[in-house]
């Protein structure tokens, strides 16, 4: 059927609504693929398997962004970009400095990155890209130590993007495995198929809007508790358990949660009918680092909670579920994980944004309106 | 077929790819209704017709978050809430005094917007409706002074948000001409369909994410030339041609760009196929402000395209057209009319905010898959 067709057809004649656009194909990619059956996710032709192996973050945004692996030159080159590109223009400093010290991480995050924009002296969406991937782990990092009372710490000009934030965000440049964890952390998250997040990028950008307005709109999605705001709400349920001290049970307080049909958070996937292979890697670093921080009970009540809910309701947990205890292990505050997951997604939201740029159509479903049509107007005295 | 069969089906045997979602139904809704063919527009129950000769933008604003009119009683009530929130918190305010004074307007008002929720000091999404409606129009007045070299007037406690408006960006009440065709143009413009900065806002509210950050992902898709950066193309365009001086003929102004196959601006809509029903009352209002105000080239211009687009190409002016023009007429800023339609449109996003909340589901479709899938790792010295 021709699209203007498709337009101006009769709703009240086909009225078959598909709230979620599940199922539908809007767009083709090279960005990533996931296979939800057999759990696989690839970014660009690499496994994530490979890709957790192997990768830098760094290496990451040059493959999602330009679809192949950048040479020792290339890759030297994008460091030295987003190195220089540090440095948060003096009216963002100065916000983080004046909100309020409650304000959630993720609404600041949101109006920082929004008003970068006011501070870029060119059109270059490449440019966009490497600024707000090198000043969004500042803004996180200048915002957590505001908040708790400590002087903002200036960014490096050295090092990779997972040691400059964890030297930002604690004031001390961070060891080896540290960064490690930090930079694997930075690769599993950084590119999903067409998440809500990625989606309402693409939206945006899809008005020929600008890269900013795209990353902010996504960044608004990115924090809802359905979606990128999830692995914040792991912490607060394992912390809550925590609470009950020696009567802790994980088992019993699993159960319990499911009979009274509350949500487990962390598990279940819409796409993913088995493990996320994500999780794989996570689940491996949560048991390393609770080991070695002295959170063991973490990541046993982890696995017992993962055993107790395949048992009973055969689903798997997803990317934050282990994300949570790895993040607590390092260190960081409950409340900013979801904004460590933005440091990494910009990768993936910049690379969607070039491909629906190089092939664009305005996104517009429709809405079927089930109101009334005819009313006659009434004078506010004899309503 | 069930939901989890679609999401995991084989796209590569089925890859009918909907690039822009043309057709797809996503939702049902209460707030509009149009008739791309006959060219009417109804909010929630009442006629665009209707509304223009009756209605103020406050009652449009009642009936849109409620299905119904108010009575004397709820649009008082309504009023004294929108004037008590008209005035912006004190970093906000910074903000716009000590960004850069060529940033866009649009990014401005996105950034102020997203900052707004530092400042809520409830989760009320009612108080979010009202006081990002109330703030906006002051965010967009203070700007503009501020870039102008002007003092910032604060906001009246009295009168209508198009009185109020008019008088904080010109820094003098206006007469009651000025404030009826201020009131008309936010009726005119407050809620149509599933246009994409709506279905951005109801994408990020079904994240489960807050009302700033939905509006503030809307600002950033209105802001693309596709979609409400068309007003302010339009009066770009007319004022190209005035640059032509004695020798402007918007006849042949208009064939030449129709023969280099450059796009008019303001004309055609992928919903409507015949006059868009807001054109008509922005035709008329455009008539009679540019005689009042000594710009009857505009309006005469103005037709003179309308009838060539017509007979050339078939095709008939959208909202944009003659808003640029009326605009124009009352002193307004060419680069401010995008962020004039979102002071209006800020209505119809959050009604359809309450009603995606009231009846949610995660919005995410597919992409397919087009890239490589097993790739292997080469160190980096040998790429």
């Amino acid at each position: 059927m021709a699209e203007q067709n498709l337009e101006n057809i009769d709703l009240e004649q086909y009225p078959h609504i598909n709230k979620g656009l599940a199922g539908i194909v809007a767009f083709s990619t090279t960005k990533s693929f996931i296979d939800g059956q057999t759990g696989d996710l690839i970014y660009a032709g690499y496994h994530i398997d490979t890709l957790a192996e192997n990768a830098t973050f760094e290496e990451v945004c040059f493959l999602l962004w330009n679809d192949r692996l950048p040479n020792q030159e290339e890759l030297d080159e994008l460091h030295n970009k987003l190195r220089s590109e540090r440095q948060l223009p003096e009216p963002v400093i100065e916000y983080i400095k004046n909100t309020r010290k409650d304000a959630e991480p993720m609404a600041v995050l949101r109006t920082a990155v929004s008003m970068l924009a006011d501070f870029q002296d060119d059109s270059n969406d490449t440019n966009h890209a490497i600024a707000v991937t090198a000043q969004i782990p500042t803004i996180i990092a200048a915002f957590d130590r505001v908040r708790n009372g400590k002087e903002v710490v200036s960014p490096l000009d050295e090092g990779s993007t997972a040691f400059n934030f964890l030297y930002m965000l604690n004031g001390e440049k961070p060891g080896q495995a540290a960064e490690k964890t930090m930079n694997l952390c930075l690769v599993l998250h950084a590119e999903h198929g067409m998440n809500a997040s990625t989606f309402t990028c693409r939206t945006i950008c899809a008005t020929e809007s600008d890269m900013f307005s795209a990353v902010t709109g996504a960044i608004g999605a990115l924090k809802g508790p359905l979606h990128g705001g999830a692995n914040t709400a792991v912490m607060n349920m394992l912390l809550n358990l925590k609470e009950q001290g020696e009567n802790a049970d994980p088992v019993k307080f699993t159960k319990e949660k499911l009979n009274k049909k509350e949500k487990m958070m962390g598990f279940g996937h819409r796409v993913y009918k088995t493990f996320d292979p994500r999780a794989v890697h996570l689940r491996k670093m949560s048991k390393e680092l609770s080991e070695e921080t002295g959170h063991e009970y973490l990541y046993e009540w982890s696995e017992a909670m993962v055993k107790t809910m395949k048992e009973e309701k055969n689903i798997d947990p997803n990317v934050d579920f282990f994300s949570a205890s790895v993040y607590y292990s390092i260190g960081i505050q409950p409340d900013l994980y979801t904004c460590i997951f933005t440091m990494s997604r910009i990768s993936g939201w910049t690379a969607h944004f070039f491909e629906q740029k190089a092939n664009n159509r305005l996104i517009r479903p429709r809405a079927l309106y089930v109101g009334e049509k005819n009313l006659d107007w009434v004078p506010v005295e004899d309503r």
